[in-house]
């Protein structure tokens, strides 16, 4: 790790920039395979199955045998495993979900929000290089909760048409049925478009690479939602002469094997602390199977040293973290001043990992500094909140005359109208 | 309006489109203001404001003097209307604002979410052909009441370079100290980039016409979130016998007074309903000073018969009204039933127009089907939902073998280390 020590505040700047962003022409590719699936359906998606997953697919939807003899394969230890992190993120999200009170604002006024589940969603979980079936668990289990019809999963098989047993062991266990080996930016389009087998949902979930998630931003503009701007996965670490700095040098490798592209960020108010943990983290690396990938993101990564440990929160609050571990017996008293995190461990026991599956909170949350402006993932993103007022005679009376005041100032006449005629006629004009 | 009767259901799709909104190229203008502002600041915006506004400002920012004159300028009863409508507004949004729980998903693992306020808000209000005073209201509560430490509001000034003293008035009610006299794409690009004169912000809400709407979509891709996507208001009646037919074609015509691109429904389960209506329609269209503009907007619109009232209800969630009167006397038992729509008004005394102003709830509000998957602005627009975790030595005794199962099992193994360690730690391995 780079080690910067106690930068003065006018050159936070400098070190609360993301690694740049290969900005590509995926514009032009994207688009074009978004506009083939929408004309062409299933045979544009065959085509491009071919071309950039290499196995050619006479049938996307996983089928029943499929779904039985990934039961089979996976272990009890891994299914027991599964089945505590689904109590624990379902404990979790259920306790998100609230009626909120009927408000009368002024008498004869009644007011209130009612949160409905949005009807269909599409959630694609990447293959690639790890089988994330966590992803479901984040994913399938809110959207559950909450009542969505329709639930759409797509994720690539491999080239002999396979998904990974422990992503169908997971999708049958939380009664997904529709399952689509796809994946990239045909299988969002898919998702988007619709085609004969693919249904179109209305908001699409998930992870992806910088194809997938060109073509979520694409599917934006036909209306579709999505769940939050993606960029690469980051962790932020506070430590203070109370962290263990071999769990520090343990969670900041936890997050560097995620990509090259992965940044961590180590700050404290005692620089002992990050030589402890720069020293932690040469002798783990070298038991690391993704060695190579936590090289590289460990060379985009900073050591920052500051005076107080009040610097080193305010500039995380800066960096807006997507992942935020406050290595510090003390770390509940940070709780209140921390105003820009994606998900908070708090103290030694509290490892990026235990989010990353089990402890119950998302794990699908806002990176590139999107905390300050965006929330994780969570009950709030499956449902979409309707605002209802009942308003009776005695209401309209109460907050008619303002009501025809205020739209005569915007020059509104017909909306003045509108209550004009029912105050007229509860007047007997 | 166009008159439909009793459609099968296999053709609604036909009458749930949008009038269709014209694909310009939008994207090179105002992609090269957006450039333009980024670069050379206030300059920019002072040659983009005599150019599309005409009218050549050395001073963007609305000094005390203009606030203090306002005051003079607006009438009381104006002053008391705005009273009424703040004062609601504020006790239905702070009636949004809660704590949630702390769960304890498995003993020692404690888990909770807290909303914290976006740092800076951007709101912009059109000018153009009404002073849309109503607006500050709407965007600025909600963002005081979470409270956002920096609030900037844009709007443009007339010709003269002065904004009208209900804006103004109503800004300083509000303690909105940060206005500039800004409009079209170059206030939003100003918001976003910041100039030596705007600060910029971290999210911008507010309506505006196609460069606005163009400049929200584009400042996106910067990192700076929307409020919700755009499209023209609309807004779709279910009425049945026991409805005032006056009230209801007043209703469509304050929708209708908006803009030509405006989209009125009226659907029934009585067809003498839709011909009152439509009779009402003629006679008050006449004394419309907007006339011209709702004739127009009517041309887009549909009266569709059904046969009964459920199919009404169906056929509107399908449609996915931006406002949605019931006019009916029975107008509660629907509630369970409206399952896509921005904001329902229940009864023949609930007027749009009283959710426009006065009775509390927001009308920033999604517009063309997006309320199957977007929900209008509330106080949670104006936060982000930060998760916390909090686990002991116990916590992680009980949930760290199912994740470094998990870890694994996604070949994560740093991931599975980070654990591990912990583990090790507590056993004394």
């Amino acid at each position: 790790m780079n080690i910067v020590e106690t930068p003065n505040k006018d050159v936070w700047m400098n070190y609360t920039s993301r690694p740049g962003i290969k900005k590509q022409e995926l514009d032009k590719l994207v688009g074009g395979v978004i506009a083939d699936v929408q004309l062409n359906g299933d045979k544009a998606l065959q085509k491009y199955t071919e071309k950039f997953d290499r196995v050619k697919l006479n049938r996307f939807k996983v089928d029943e045998q499929e779904f039985n003899k990934s039961v089979d394969l996976v272990s009890n230890d891994l299914k027991n495993a599964i089945a505590l992190a689904k109590s624990n993120i379902e404990k979790f999200h259920r306790s998100q979900i609230y009626t909120e009170r009927k408000v009368e604002t002024t008498e004869g006024v009644q007011c209130w929000r009612k949160s409905v589940a949005i009807d269909k969603v599409g959630l694609y979980i990447p293959g690639g290089s790890a089988p994330l079936f966590s992803t479901i668990l984040m994913l399938a289990i809110p959207a559950k909760l909450v009542g969505c019809k329709e639930i759409i999963v797509c994720t690539p098989a491999n080239t002999h048409g396979e998904i990974n047993p422990a992503i169908l062991y997971t999708c049958q266990l939380l009664g997904l049925k529709n399952v689509f080996k796809l994946g990239g930016s045909q299988a969002i389009a898919a998702m988007a478009c619709g085609t004969e087998t693919v249904p179109s949902v209305y908001k699409i979930f998930g992870p992806g690479n910088q194809f997938v998630t060109k073509a979520k931003e694409l599917v934006q503009q036909m209306g579709v939602a999505i769940d939050i701007p993606a960029g690469p996965s980051e962790l932020l670490v506070i430590a203070d002469q109370t962290c263990n700095p071999s769990f520090v040098a343990a969670d900041l490798l936890s997050q560097a094997e995620h990509g090259a592209d992965s940044q961590v960020i180590l700050l404290s108010d005692d620089r002992d602390v990050i030589s402890q943990v720069n020293q932690q983290l040469a002798i783990q690396l070298q038991e690391l199977p993704r060695k190579e990938l936590a090289v590289k993101a460990l060379e985009n990564s900073r050591a920052i040293s500051f005076n107080t440990f009040a610097d080193c929160i305010e500039f995380s609050n800066q960096y807006a973290p997507e992942h935020l571990i406050i290595a510090s017996e003390s770390a509940l008293d940070s709780v209140e001043n921390i105003t820009n995190a994606g998900s908070v461990f708090l103290g030694n026991y509290s490892c990026e990992s235990a989010g990353d599956y089990a402890s119950g909170t998302n794990h699908t949350l806002p990176t590139n500094s999107f905390a300050r402006n965006y929330s994780g993932v969570s009950i709030d993103s499956f449902v979409k909140k309707i605002t209802f007022q009942n308003i009776n005679k005695n209401g309209i009376e109460n907050i008619g005359p303002a009501i025809e005041i205020m739209a005569e100032a915007e020059e509104l006449y017909a909306h003045k109208n509108a209550v004009t005629l029912r105050l007229n006629e509860i007047r007997n004009v």
